[in-house]
């Protein structure tokens, strides 16, 4: 043999091949990806549309099997989110790289391969078909039974039916999976505890294999406002962005065409901006050469004078929200949430989130860090994240006379319309000096927060002991001096406690 | 709006989007990944087919640029490989998801996707077409320029020549993008560095923008043997393998289906697992109904009676190339390599081979760890690496008496034909047990040869020292004894001396 041999896989087939890269390396992983794929899916599916989520998972394992720890089991997910358009159902979930996920918006899912990439781990491992239905209105569910063609990348309908909804509106998933859930059930279970922390507006219920169920009721009224799309931003767009918003420009000067497509380029910016390149307003951009089209992308990175990304395409959770999670799920003694103002990484805007909860119910004896972005929890991979980084090096904990082996929640969450995560398997965030810098001060800040609240309750404790002292010997000092005087009536030293408040040693 | 929009992207499209997974985030990061992803091409074409490598990079300022550290390059690489088919050319290296790369062999590409990633961030950053040459025969040179049409995932020739290639056999590319050398330069160095040390028996030269020119000469004849494809492991099959394989069968019982179909599966084996499954070993298995599939499926992984996956589709260095290369490469005081038995994880067969150099040229204070995969040098990401964990966490090195703090450097090199990497960008390799075991004992094996060499150097030293003192010592003490005892001529004390040798003291 002394030729190379090429041929051409689907999207499905690659990932097929390399389901590691996704998240689905065992059975264990497997298992604990595939629920959270879904649960974000129908999430993003209720409050991208205002619609209080109620999203209900059952995992049963089936009878009659060996005593294996890997297992097949049967998952079931229901919401009550927007739904999916009849004629899109067997794409969106049957298909690599077709979904809903492509825009410039912020939302749980980034790659549009989630629902997918389950479907084909289920059918991989027990060769059956997979069942989604679902209604858009209300009125009609779709049903359909289908398999993945993964060397075409198509979904394969094996049977179809229709019928009355009952005003159910929303998606409900049935698959069957090899998993391993002895392995994954603490993850798991984990997981539904701190996505409920992050969508305390949601009810959600987990109905397990040994029959446990878990129930998170809804703690708030209040949703976080759904973030619109924006058009993209001077800084993240290079030659081949600028290449198809010119392709597709009816006509008309480069004024019009920077101001009708770029996110924040006004006509006052716009003119600076050509007159900085040295560029007739004018000139219709469909008549840049190749040449032009590089050196005009060149220079919108070094122009230097955009205003930053607004915050309108990102929904952060807000102080309310964050703080009633926080009480909801981790019943602290102390809790408190900093936020930060929208900032930018190379064109992409973010804001970050921090909350602190400080013991009360919290058990553990050091700092647990809880990492979330775009309101999804992170669990793998912690110590390669940048939060942890920002925790272990960029803190200065004994200035906030904080040890680190106390019951403390750090909670960081990082919303944008792209999360530079480094893996599909959304495990971790790298590192952008940007993030880290919001990230640290938003910390700083919490931790002032507790540092105060520390402070003040030692010096009360202190007051308090100096009390308890008086309270204990100014009796005995009054017996001790009527006796001394010889008097019969004791002074009245309550005079001199105050009642028991604290008020007269402050 | 109350509706979900979906839409279908290209995979050329993903990975444009999310060029963060492949390792090309950044202008010096990406610079770093088009010199190594083209360099690792170029091995491939190479050793895959017994040719002594000799690969070319030449990377280029273009004069007249801003002061900016972010410039235009011109990148050439070039090599003696064998070179692509003509009509392979634009697709080769202009479409994701095609190429050579998708084999149960061992290779350094794995996804297959480093070529068309590195011309899509060339066209995306200069809006340049890029140009490839290539020769199969050594007689015909095929040119094309061309661009990728990211939105079809479809490449987009400009021009085509051809003409006589004057005995030149191999591939040529040339692309500018846009990079960061002033960050990126020490990464790339050490990227050749590690490379040259790893693949003894090739010819690299690297001209760098600063007229720097580093050549690696050729330092050994030996060169690993190719290695061949492989039939799947019955322990890395699923359903959709086995369903793959029941389509392609042409008719005949499920034992010479198992027996052509599976690596290590014989006669013998066969009837083992038929009986232990219990299916008449002369029924046809596109018989099998889809649950028959998913069961058998299931049986092969708990069998638990095949043979491990021989080591004939991996090509490890052995123990002469890999001296070969520490030696001239790091020039130490001792060196020495242990090579481990082929061994498997989940059905894919692996090698484990680890280094040490100690000493001499090394001038570092403290350990160093250089990880290969496949012959590539893993850069990033060193502390998520199982070597890392395995240097950490697994070895007890009082027990070897040698200091983590010396000029010490461990070289690991795993090679299989599927290698557990966490992302596209190939940085680090995920934990799994069985690897995590071998490069444990082959570091002990390594580090015992380490000690020994270095308890015999410190018991050799001991001795000159007592040697120095007696030789100092002794003619004097003749001087002395002979003026005592009133002689004229003193005794030949360099009988006890033994000339300088160590030997009559040991």
């Amino acid at each position: 043999m002394n030729k190379t041999e090429f041929q051409e896989i689907s999207p499905s087939e690659f990932f097929y091949r390399n389901r590691d890269l996704a998240g689905f390396s065992n059975p264990s992983r497997a298992l604990y990806s595939t629920i959270r794929e879904l649960v974000e899916n129908s999430l993003d599916a209720c409050d991208l549309f205002s619609i209080y989520p109620k999203v209900y998972v059952r995992l049963t394992g089936l009878e009659n099997q060996s005593k294996e720890d890997v297992k097949e089991y049967t998952l079931v997910i229901s919401d009550n989110g927007s739904g999916i358009p009849n004629e899109k159902i067997p794409l969106a979930l049957g298909k690599v790289f077709f979904g809903s996920k492509f825009k410039l918006k912020q939302s749980r899912g980034m790659f549009g391969m989630g629902g997918t990439m389950s479907m084909l781990y289920a059918q991989i491992t027990t060769n059956k078909p997979i069942t989604i239905t679902s209604s858009v209105d209300g009125k009609t569910y779709h049903r359909y039974r289908m398999i993945i063609d993964i060397e075409k990348n198509q979904p394969t309908v094996l049977d179809y039916s229709s019928g009355d909804s009952k005003e159910w509106r929303g998606t409900r998933i049935e698959l069957n999976l090899m998993g391993d859930y002895l392995r994954s059930a603490s993850r798991i279970v984990e997981y539904f505890n701190k996505i409920a922390l992050v969508t305390p507006y949601a009810e959600i219920a987990f109905l397990d294999p040994m029959d446990r169920l878990f129930v998170y009721a809804k703690g708030t009224d209040q949703m976080p406002t759904p973030p619109t799309e924006v058009l993209p931003h001077p800084l993240g767009v290079d030659v081949e962005g600028l290449r198809r918003a010119i392709r597709s420009w009816k006509g008309g000067g480069i004024r019009s065409f920077l101001i009708k497509n770029f996110h924040r380029v006004g006509p006052g910016i716009a003119d600076k901006f050509l007159e900085y390149v040295m560029i007739d307003p004018t000139r219709d951009p469909r008549t840049l050469s190749s040449e032009e089209m590089a050196s005009l992308t060149n220079s919108l990175q070094t122009f230097g004078k955009f205003l930053p990304p607004d915050g309108r395409c990102l929904s952060p959770l807000g102080r309310e929200i964050l703080l009633t999670g926080i009480n909801k799920e981790l019943n602290p003694e102390f809790a408190d949430v900093a936020i930060r103002a929208p900032a930018a990484y190379g064109g992409f805007p973010f804001v970050v989130e921090v909350g602190l909860a400080y013991g009360g119910q919290i058990k553990s004896d050091k700092l647990l860090l809880f990492r979330f972005a775009n309101r999804i929890p992170l669990l793998y991979d912690e110590g390669s994240d940048i939060a942890w980084k920002v925790l272990m090096e960029d803190i200065d904990w004994n200035h906030y006379k904080v040890p680190m082996e106390s019951p403390l929640v750090i909670i960081t969450h990082i919303c944008s319309t792209k999360i530079p995560y480094k893996t599909v398997g959304k495990e971790y965030i790298s590192d952008r000096p940007e993030i880290e810098r919001e990230l640290k001060n938003a910390i700083k800040e919490v931790l002032r927060g507790l540092s105060l609240y520390l402070g003040k309750k030692s010096s009360m404790e202190n007051i308090q002991r100096k009390y308890n002292i008086y309270a204990k010997y100014l009796p005995l000092i009054a017996q001790f001096s009527t006796s001394l005087a010889d008097r019969k009536r004791k002074p009245n030293i309550q005079l001199l406690l105050g009642e028991g408040s604290l008020d007269v040693f402050t």
